[in-house]
């Protein structure tokens, strides 16, 4: 990656389109069957695209690093997770759907018990049902608007999980987390850790205050802790950086907000694969590039369902054809990161990649699983560096030097 | 690459002998024959020598990212080519042979037609024959010989193109290009964009006023536009850097004046790879380094011939045997950048090395192409890494750390 300032100086106009289809999640481990899910999973279309490209792995963020779907998708957009960290509050805001702008920060937030004396009895206060969640919400939201003109919007998530946002100008975000992180100690409030975050600390922590002035008769969702306060970071946009007009394909909140902040138009109200699909023919002729976002095998990783992982690697298979049709300049099939079914969980292991463009090097043979992929002629090599393979094979970028 | 400050630290005298052969553009990609030009070539004595080395493939200077022929050649030379940028002006004066010393700032420059309201009404002054520039260039030689104290040298290229050279003391290279970019735009002059630089912007901007002024009763060439105005970057020396004493062996002024760059003694009056084999083996005993250049891949690989570039490396591999007769402690052979047939111009993909020193992982079998190389046991790596490979075959290296 030669990082924003270069890559815009190499970039030019052209008027070929890119699609990037992500299968989140979908590369394994080997499990007890020796094999993974793309190894079990029939994929007559995937294997014959796969033997029609180049081939290889990508690193997320870095060997042995597991990310998260933010930094992990950064990478894949062309940007340096590390350089663009998107903090706790925005990633959960844009998890369950919430827009942000400039002027807004938003806070992870828990409902709390907390003794007379302002002792935190439960950081969870109870792991109360979520429809109580919507009731203290619906609450807070009617009796607390504003703060020191500061606009306060609360939403309600699982359990004792909620999210705030405070919008207004002049609200900056280097913030410590309300949170003593045991039970039995005392309360926290929100302390600024520079002199230009006073103001938003006095705001957040009025909030918690006005939060035990409504809740005071509440057996145990009496208080509330803020966590992982911040705003949206100033990411250049793609169609700035890379000269492209995005469009993104998803269904789940996350991934729209990612794309959101990236600068992607958003497709709404797509729900299902066959949605994205139908979207993407849509659209086709009005985007340079296209997100497409595969989320069920990441779901079917983390529950560890390697059969309905397996499943939905087929269904996408079997849709391909529609994809291919289009005929894309590039289409490149990678994932964000792995979600072993073993581990349940995100992983560090490579992602396997093709890129379908006009100027390749083949291997005959090649299909798309790990260890194919691992003798490829892309090689194994860091997922921040996708978009410049992409733009270089649509013929988006000149030349370095002469 | 651990960078100049950390390499030079860890260099230790020897008295072996490297020689790196750069077989510029020789990577290709896979055409309808489902071949690269070295699949398709018969090369008994590259194979042969690949399956005595160690192999692998380099990426020129960062994934995805197409090189020009300088920071191609840098990174191969052992330096950053993101740190040393040589502008547009040194490299068109280079591949017209002129050789630039420190005081000199060279600048690429356009004939162009003005109207008497000064509106650049052509950008290439009709592209003119190269007889007439030639014609032109002299006329500007005769009246225009120095400004202000600063001399001027003026030298034709093709058809509206040429180069001129101001030399003197205190001339800083920070200008803007003097150049509408469009037809029916105001004419423009250089401008300086820093305050050391004012007095060459001066000398410049004169230099055009003066061309018109000799040019005014020409129909076409009536004006000139200048870009790319820079002087030679300071680069370190190769012998100062690793403590060689180093030849270049080439026949194109580009490649002598990329050399001579980075401190290179230059066998002049070689023309073809005869003639740089025979310099080779004269001057063998005189140096610890060689640099030897073989051009026609990539000029057969821009022109998309295919068969010119086969028939290339045979010819290169028939002479092969008399290099290895002399023995080399270490040689090395890839090129700076791929020429793919079907591109006809530079690429980003990577370049096949092998390298053959006393150290080494061997894998029998292996061939020099794109594809065995892959497997080969250096892996894919960056090509500004391959000074530090070499030099430590070469025992040059000292341990870092104890």
């Amino acid at each position: 990656m030669i990082g924003e300032k270069k890559i815009q100086k190499l970039i030019q106009e052209n008027s070929t389109k890119i699609v990037l289809i992500v299968m989140d999640g979908v590369g394994d481990t080997t499990d007890s069957s020796g094999m993974t899910a793309l190894e079990q999973a029939k994929t007559p279309n995937l294997d014959r695209l796969a033997s029609e490209s180049e081939t290889g792995l990508t690193i997320p963020v870095d060997r042995g690093i597991t990310p998260g779907s933010g930094p992990a998708h950064l990478s894949l957009f062309g940007y340096d997770p590390f350089k663009h960290e998107i903090g706790r509050g925005v990633l959960e805001a844009l998890g369950i759907g919430i827009s942000l702008g400039p002027n807004d920060l938003a806070a992870r937030a828990n409902f709390a018990t907390r003794s007379k004396k302002g002792i935190i009895t439960d950081r969870r206060a109870g792991r109360i049902p979520t429809e109580e969640n919507k009731r203290l919400v619906k609450k807070l939201n009617d009796r607390i608007n504003s703060i020191d003109g500061v606009t306060v919007k609360v939403y309600p998530g699982k359990e004792h999980r909620f999210v705030v946002v405070f919008s207004g100008e002049g609200l900056s975000d280097n913030l410590a987390d309300a949170d003593p992180q045991q039970t039995g100690k005392k309360e926290k409030f929100v302390d600024a850790l520079d002199e230009e975050s006073q103001r938003a600390a006095n705001i957040t922590s009025g909030f918690i205050k006005n939060v035990q002035e409504v809740l005071r008769d509440e057996e145990k969702a009496n208080s509330c802790l803020l966590r992982g306060l911040a705003k949206i970071p100033g990411i250049i946009k793609m169609d700035e950086l890379f000269g492209l007009k995005t469009c993104a394909l998803a269904s789940y909140p996350m991934y729209k907000g990612l794309s959101r902040l990236v600068g992607m138009d958003i497709a709404d109200g797509l729900e299902t694969l066959d949605d994205e699909l139908k979207e993407l023919k849509k659209r086709y002729d009005d985007y340079d590039f296209f997100y497409f976002h595969v989320k069920k095998t990441d779901s079917y990783g983390e529950d560890g369902n390697r059969e309905g992982k397996v499943k939905t690697i087929q269904e996408f298979d079997s849709m391909l054809g529609e994809v291919t049709a289009l005929n894309p300049d590039v289409l490149c099939i990678t994932a964000d990161h792995s979600s072993p079914t073993d581990m349940k969980a995100h992983s560090w292991h490579p992602n396997p990649i093709l890129i379908k463009g006009p100027y390749m090097r083949k291997t005959p043979g090649q299909k798309f699983t790990e260890k194919s992929c691992l003798s490829g002629s892309l090689g194994t090599f860091m997922a921040g560096d996708v978009m410049q393979l992409l733009l270089s094979q649509a013929g988006r970028l000149k030349k370095f030097g002469a």
